[in-house]
């Protein structure tokens, strides 16, 4: 069967003829629908993060996958039904503690592997197999959007321990700051105009389709370049919550400002080392003087999968058919890893001619 | 009745003569025993930190404090019970959100003024009064150490907040590295010592009380000279709680690198302005790859002192006594002030002779 992927260093993509895997014990056979692609798998195929399988020299691309199911070979699912699997996975040496409660999004990095990304094969093969309880099932009605389940789900768990940190007391926050007007950053603030007053901070000139889905998804665009992160509370309003989504690591100090008192700045991005200056005695004060919390958040685990399934069944159609720019088929899978003017989110088809 | 006072810049505090306050109604008015000292008042004697009230000269000290109900005044209180009285209070507009709903602690700066440090008088005078939902019952068995429910208050604060930052997963903490070897520090040490492995930071030179207090009560001296915060972890092991109670801006981030995994830094201390340079790209990468929380702290409010309480009654003796330099009666009331080798906790006594 065809798959996509990459060795390390070598720069771009490409299709590999791999076996088609046989389903072990407990694992289930799917047949590939769709499967996205986002800033890690161009941080993977630039040789700047991840790794193939020990002892492999290319690694199958791919973490935000939906598929059929092929062969439930003796597990609850049914054949037909739509699923999207979760990513980590345990390491070569067994199961751990976190994979023992259901927490892989828990574990340290040298705790798991992550299908796709980091030690383990991804989801970008005509078929993939995965123990069933890595699968979530994935109602037909919203099957042709599911590889947006798992990057949904990013933000569901970051959410999660956000809202978590403000649970000891009263915390009834109203205006959210979504740093970076990428997909993540995107799909984060359609997950939050229903409930918050959100600005969307990017450093894109208009017109720019960024923009006007962010506009109408009823969000305000902040240009960075006139209004740096310290500086939106007293332009816009102070922000309850944080969602930094550009892994530009001054963000995460920046946002302590954003923040109103009692707020919490969830951190995403994964930046490279960076030193720079910090007023980190006003800083330090001013978390401590207003109750203000940060908290990084990686990965996502099954409740949160089941949260942005749910989630994504609530999306209005004409912001999926927007954010989704790209759907390319197998044979011009190249076109879901190009990042032209225009481009939001992209997938490739391993079932569509 | 007598009172003990500072003029901002005066530099040290010295006896006022001021009249018995009566209380209003809903008030209790309550014949001062003991009074702490603590870092905060030093500060507001320095002129660094809070103001007298609104268009006076003075402001009589002390926030940590336990007295005796001398005139219920309709309250549900009794005449000769003890009772512990919380800091914050409305500003003077009045009540706001976060003192209807009782979590004034929560309360950002302006919203709030605080007893003996920032626009209303404290409780170092013979008699004080306060709003009835401001006092908390303290069983007579602990009454001489009631000057240290606030302090522990505090911290009870501090960790709830730690806590609810980890509630979305399973977290079971084991180890806690406690910044400082203040008497914020030790009392916190001598909360966690039960649940955790305690390592404590300082900075002092053998033979020195806190070591050996902290020693005995079974904690883990770290001298910071010799092992720095970041390496806590190669030289010991990595914490799943740090609590920074020196208000040294370097520690908030070094606080993470000494985090395991999933663990949270609360901070305490309150810095003046400090910039220099950090590692921003890697401390923010760790925040995220390691889903890693800081959260800030200040302040308590009732739910606090009641556990507080709780817990002061569980400290076994010998640690109070050892814990409890100082306890100058009034006419003397300048050794509380002191800050001499040997010197950790220090309070007023103001009906002792």
């Amino acid at each position: 069967m065809k798959a996509i992927g990459v060795e390390p260093g070598e720069g771009r993509p490409r299709i590999l003829e791999v076996p088609r895997p046989t389903p072990g014990a407990g694992e289930v056979l799917v047949r590939t629908h769709r499967v996205g692609v986002d800033g890690t798998d161009h941080e993977v195929i630039a040789g700047n993060h991840g790794s193939p399988p020990p002892g492999e020299e290319h690694l199958i691309l791919g973490h935000e996958a939906v598929g059929v199911v092929e062969d439930p070979n003796g597990t609850g699912f049914s054949r037909g039904e739509f699923v999207a699997p979760t990513v980590r996975r345990p390491p070569p040496g067994g199961e751990n503690e976190y994979f023992e409660r259901g927490e892989a999004d828990m574990a340290p990095p040298e705790a798991t592997v992550e299908r796709g990304i980091d030690g383990a094969h991804g989801f970008m093969s005509e078929y993939f197999t995965s123990p069933a309880e890595c699968l979530l099932s994935v109602p037909p009605e919203t099957a042709a959007w599911g590889f947006l389940v798992e990057p949904i789900s990013i933000s569901e768990k970051a959410l999660e321990l956000a809202a978590a940190s403000r649970s000891s007391f009263g915390w009834d926050p109203e205006t959210a700051l979504v740093l970076g007007n990428g997909s993540l950053g995107l799909v984060t603030v359609a997950m939050l105009v229903g409930s918050f007053e959100v600005y969307c901070l990017g450093r894109s000139d208009r017109p720019d389709p960024t923009i006007d889905l962010l506009e109408r998804l009823g969000a305000t665009y902040v240009d960075s370049r006139e209004t740096p992160v310290p500086e939106v509370p007293s332009v816009h309003e102070p922000a309850d919550l944080v969602y930094e989504a550009t892994g530009h690591a001054k963000h995460a100090f920046e946002s302590v400002d954003a923040l109103a008192p009692n707020g919490v700045a969830a951190l995403l991005g994964v930046p490279e080392p960076w030193t720079f200056e910090v007023d980190g005695g006003r800083l330090h004060k001013d978390l401590v003087m207003g109750n203000k919390a940060i908290v990084g958040s990686v990965n996502s685990g099954p409740a949160h999968f089941r949260a942005a399934i749910e989630r994504l069944g609530g999306f209005p159609e004409w912001f999926l058919e927007a954010f989704v720019t790209t759907v390319a088929p197998l044979d011009s899978f190249e076109a879901a890893f190009e990042r032209t003017d225009g481009t939001i989110k992209t997938a490739v088809a391993f079932d569509e001619p």
